[in-house]
């Protein structure tokens, strides 16, 4: 079994940080410890760097049909784009089409995926018509390692399951100990805006933005909570943006609920007034939309919290040509931005740089918390003996600028041209091979695997 | 430098938990690997043992004088009752005189801990009479690694400051990064109810109990929110009891606040039904009170809502002879139980064995939060490279029973006595020395150091 | 015109108190003095009793055509009932047919009460199909005096609209200034577990109770109050049960809105339990169900806050025969329960008698603030100069008992039989003339009049 | 006995809108009516007045010493203001001096308004000290129609009590039926911020402002509220100012408590900006400050919601003499400002002819409330048969300028100088006299009456 040896780095992980050596044999760490008394097939000086375990993003749509077009990133570009940024286990959303079964479209998506992602990756199903042989299939799903299942509270029609389907399904999943997550949303009330809008010809990206009100989100997030709590499942809020949505779960708190919480990286960096540029506007088109300044500091002060778990992506990218689908028509633009790449640079950066956050709250947000809440730890999310040996080494002082130039999303824009950052990834290590190092991808397609996932443990 | 190798283990820490050894140098650990190939100058076989980062009670009175008598346990015996289960290091309370100054009292506890504790200790300063002077003294104690100041907002003319004292102290405690922690209970208040019990006639235990109500904590902790959301200094609620308090904190989330709570071990495994013994009610007088059922379960949920952090005792024993000072009024009795001992294993028994929390939770709250919220992190709370060699090895089916007879605590009785825990302490070793084995302590007087604590890093 | 005189009464009203006399011109009050030196072509002697105005109920179902059955009270019979028991204006719903319009609903109604009514009568218009027709004939429907718009959350494919339709019809009555409420349960949770409770062969009336879990209305009435908010309406919660969406209304004052309340009187003095009665429990299936005693703390805490303005009565009263539908099913007894008669002499007695409410609160929430709330201040709801002589003259000292056998009902039980009051209906006079006098109606079939509303003033 | 005549002006009460007569004979209301067959002693034409009842102000400082000077308002000179603006009833704060008696300080009070008070008036006791000897002193008020209790939580050594006495007293005032009222501002935060201001040399009026942030409020009004949910008292917040203090009230009704809320009218209508102004700043230095817009919004929303029920003034004045006492330490600047003379005018301008209130609101909240909550229902606070015949004929229509130069107030500036408001008070009526006509005051210094008070009735 190749050995691979990482000198001298300052290992960092949600409860440790200290200068020592990290020696992975085959896929999985096997000694850390002070100059550890061994040789090793590989041999990499860490000194200087900082070495985090392998981010995990939990929300991630690769290759997916939306709108009529589908998300510019395959799990093998979009998984080795991840890789680049420190990402080494991805979970990607499975949709059941509605009238079809889980299994259906859990097949069409292993089709897409196996043998072609780059770096290790997951799926969540998500449940778009529950039904009689829906819920019969939920015990399946689980024992293919799909332990959490998607709602959308929203895109009637295509996605989205009404409140009898929330409880039946939030019953089921409970029964067999699995978590049910939620795009948690009134679409109701968008789909209504939306048609407002349109018809009186407002038409440009910025009412996107006022289709979806902080309400929309607000009384959504209070509802899914009221739903778990009374069926008393595991429940996650995926994408929550906005002070009145957090406030939601902040008061079902006070219930003795818990409910974890993923934001993304964009709502913590980017805010509404992007929409009023009419053209470039489109490129930060996704759902929710971008909040205002006041919900970046809810978020913020959530995490800290404790209340906020995970900052994940809900990477979705589209070209610009995608984009200009809805070019006279916001409500024809594709959702969704890429991601994916910079989503731990931009928090390291934005977060710990800056002292908002500390080392180990970003080691939480960006890996240990979605390991535990998804049902991947102690594999994945830690540097500890036996886990696999996902590894980040990142250079806590250097400065780059992100740029759709260099990026290795298949995307031609980036929401964050030109942003300079400081502390950038440096070398990442899968399952105990260097999959990214000087700036290049080391591991082929069909390097990731698939994680089966147990059940929630937090 | 001697070595300590264990071997086999299953460690486990707030992100991991992996069968693997353990060797230490000296002090501290320097490798966690599998099958280590060392060799070490003694060598404990763990196979079947869970190794936690050793114990931190940030909450303990030992020699402590009060209500003119001292507490029964002194720094020796306190320090070794901890070490014998599990909890390396304790946090005392110095407490400042009025009228003098915050040195005198360092000095004089310095008198009572120094070459006489066991296992190590670190200092809360509790400033009792904040003025001019005190003021200027705050950086001192800081630079004497005693980062955290605490109030008591209870016990009028002895140990209350007034919230004009709040507030100026928490100003200068935030502005040399420090951290205010509250016995937050109104005191105003319970004195009133005190006095009206006692005018009646109403002297057993009970009253005791019925002279705390759950508002004047819940107020008090209101307002200890309150003013430190507007200094902006990190806050730290000590002995939380009850929903209505918690409810406060989490009230204060919702604007961003985020406010430490410490709860302790009785809180979540005793009730206030005890209080109705008229004699023996007198083993479990402490402030705040026993609480009810709903109290427990709030309280276990607020651990799994990651917003309560630290499980500490408020050890503070008192032999029965002392306690029957109070025998004919309640108001005489001293308050405080002894638990510094038991803490782990009663959290372990009724928290981890029976599901309401994780093993990763238990190591959070018993150890890794306080080490990170006191300033003593990464040296303490984890198992990490360069961290001290403070490890619990504990045995996770064995049943025992606490009796009087049997614990090292200096008190002639048990609150719970008679109980029969699953999970025991087995080994514990302290800075690289086994403290305690097969029973016995391996340590002597005076092995115990002062802990120098930073600033708070969570 | 006829003159009558009221001589010698004790007047009470909202905002006043005193022993007087009430000069009645044709249908109006003219004046109001002691002693008022005038000579009237009829004369009462009111001394001893409690003058009050006309109670409104603004919450009844006359007629109605629901789970294929008629409510057995026509607006013959049903207004004639509400006369003994001195509710002297009632507020009935038509019910849209969805696929149909607002028009067409309204002559069905009017055909039904125009020429029957004994006593004054007004609709609201329940919307059940919003759409661009239905939008268009909002500003007719206020035209014709129908100001307010009652909306289901629950009832899917018979009444519910759905979120989208609920923004739509709230923006367009805004607009033009009417008020929109909301019977606020969650229909689709509510469907889900009925159908769970039939699959499973649980099918007594307990199952009813069980099938709209207290959820299921908090998270509505929140989900009504957001979208109220954020459209800008007058809005107004019907039949408002319990604790949990009472709360919902007071977190939203946090926001500076107002959302006025109505409860029914049977939910501050019946609970649960009588849904543990296998047969008598259908006499109380009705929705939402009765709940619990802390519910009921919550009402009349409501209602002395301030917060709960109205109580009515949901007056939907079914034969006996047609309540044995269900007798196998408790999802097929038809909803409802016969109060209409009692709903002013059950507060008094329970509420008044007892001192939970004073005797201005009384006026206000049975008459007074739906007078202001729907429009029909200040000719309904108060004593004064020029209002409609809609008088209630109320022995406030004698007991009585309610029985089937003596109320004037078309229904063959009460929920309240044997039930000991005290104080009762002396004398009803409805504009000018006495409707009620010795327990015999002294106006006959097509006395009442529809009453023309305008828009809200509180 | 006198009588006379109101004719054909628009009455309106909290429950009423008519356009009618009213006679009085001698001090009370005998008769209302359209078009009354009588003759009067004496006829005034009311054609195109509105008359509403008499307002009282629940909250003036009167012939005041504080701050070692006295208001400039004596009984007389400030009640015959009062009357010119429409307010005919004042509540005056009997100060008991800390270390004496109830009694003393009543009878000090009653020493400088009997005889002189133009226009009717009650006191409040202001408790300053509970002890023993006060607590039996609390009936004797109770027997002289004292039924209100004022407490400070500010004015440390010279007002304030603390906690203890709050609870004492509390008990003490509910067990015999009272109301305790509150200047709810934490006085030992505000204290330590004045302090450090002025050891800053930070001594201009904005500095007054800011040592009294929001959460002084806010804190003090949570707890306040929740004694008094403990003792069960009837409760009343004065002069409440700000969002996070009315929260605390709206919070409190979570857990069914009703806290009655006064605010007042400069609250309503000025804010803080005007404290920049380092001179005329001194004129509105009032304790609590003003606040910001937002606060106003959340007042004006708490009148329409039913929580806020009370609109006072706080009217205490100082010669722009003793204000100057402060004109180099804003800390000696006497706290207060004249507005009992423009309260009802003000009100009526900013607030019902804007559409921000109603009719019905503005008469609630400027007499009908605080007549009932104080125990001078349906005495005052109401035009109905047998009440005192305070009454103001309003015209609403009158525009006028507000000016130092014309008002009746002993104060030689106006904090609302040049104001143009619309509605002007005309004619004003107390106890059966016309007190105000054509801008002069018809009734002579001692006629203003003392009003013994009963209970709360609301």
């Amino acid at each position: 079994m190749a050995s691979l040896l990482l000198k001298n780095g300052r290992v960092v992980t949600a409860d440790s940080d200290s200068v020592c050596d990290v020696l992975v044999e085959g896929e999985t760490i096997v000694a850390i410890g002070r100059n550890l008394p061994v040789q090793a097939d590989q041999t990499i000086d860490a000194t200087g760097k900082i070495i985090v375990p392998g981010g995990i993003d939990p929300h991630v749509h690769l290759d997916m049909p939306f709108m009529g077009t589908f998300s510019s990133d395959t799990h093998e570009t979009g998984t080795r784009a991840a890789l680049h940024g420190g990402t080494t286990t991805v979970i990607d959303f499975v949709l059941q089409k509605q009238g079809h079964s889980l299994r259906e479209a859990l097949t069409e998506w292993q089709g897409r995926a196996t043998g072609t992602a780059v770096g290790d990756y997951s799926f969540h199903m998500a449940v778009t018509d529950f039904n009689p042989n829906t819920k019969a299939e939920i015990q399946d799903m689980i024992a293919e390692g799909i332990t959490s299942f998607k709602t959308f509270m929203a895109y009637k029609g295509a996605l989205m399951i009404d409140d009898a389907q929330m409880v039946g399904l939030m019953q089921e999943v409970s029964r067999h100990g699995g978590l049910v997550t939620a795009h948690a949303t009134n679409g109701d009330m968008i789909d209504t805006l939306i048609a407002q809008h349109r018809a009186a010809g407002k038409l440009t990206p910025l009412y996107h933005y006022l289709s979806q009100p902080e309400v929309t989100e607000a009384e959504a997030s209070g509802r899914f909570c009221d739903i778990a709590n009374y069926t008393g499942v595991n429940s996650y809020i995926v994408h929550l943006t906005c002070e009145g949505a957090l406030n939601q779960v902040r008061r079902a708190t006070e219930r003795n609920q818990r409910v974890f919480v993923e934001t993304c990286i964009q709502y913590l960096v980017l805010d509404a007034s992007l929409y009023e540029d009419e053209v470039h506007g489109a490129k930060v088109v996704m759902s929710p939309p971008l909040r205002e300044k006041k919900d970046q500091t809810t978020l913020w002060a959530g995490i800290n919290q404790g209340l906020v778990q995970v900052v994940g992506t809900d990477h979705c990218p589209f070209m610009w040509e995608q984009k200009m689908l809805g070019k006279d028509d916001f409500s024809k633009i594709p959702n969704g931005h890429p991601a994916i790449e910079h989503r731990m640079e931009l928090l390291f950066s934005e977060g710990v740089t800056t002292g908002k956050i500390s080392l180990q709250k970003f080691v939480e947000v960006t890996s240990t918390n979605a390991a535990k809440i998804f049902g991947m730890f102690p594999r994945k999310g830690t540097i500890s003996i036996g886990a696999d040996a996902d590894l980040v080494l990142f250079n806590p002082e250097k400065k780059h600028t992100i740029s759709a130039d260099t990026h290795h999303m298949n995307c031609d824009y980036s929401a964050y041209e030109g942003w300079e950052l400081t502390g950038k990834v440096d070398t990442v290590i899968l399952r105990g091979q260097v999959a990214v190092q000087n700036g290049e991808t080391k591991v082929g397609r069909g390097y990731g695997q698939f994680i089966k996932r147990g059940k929630t443990a937090f």
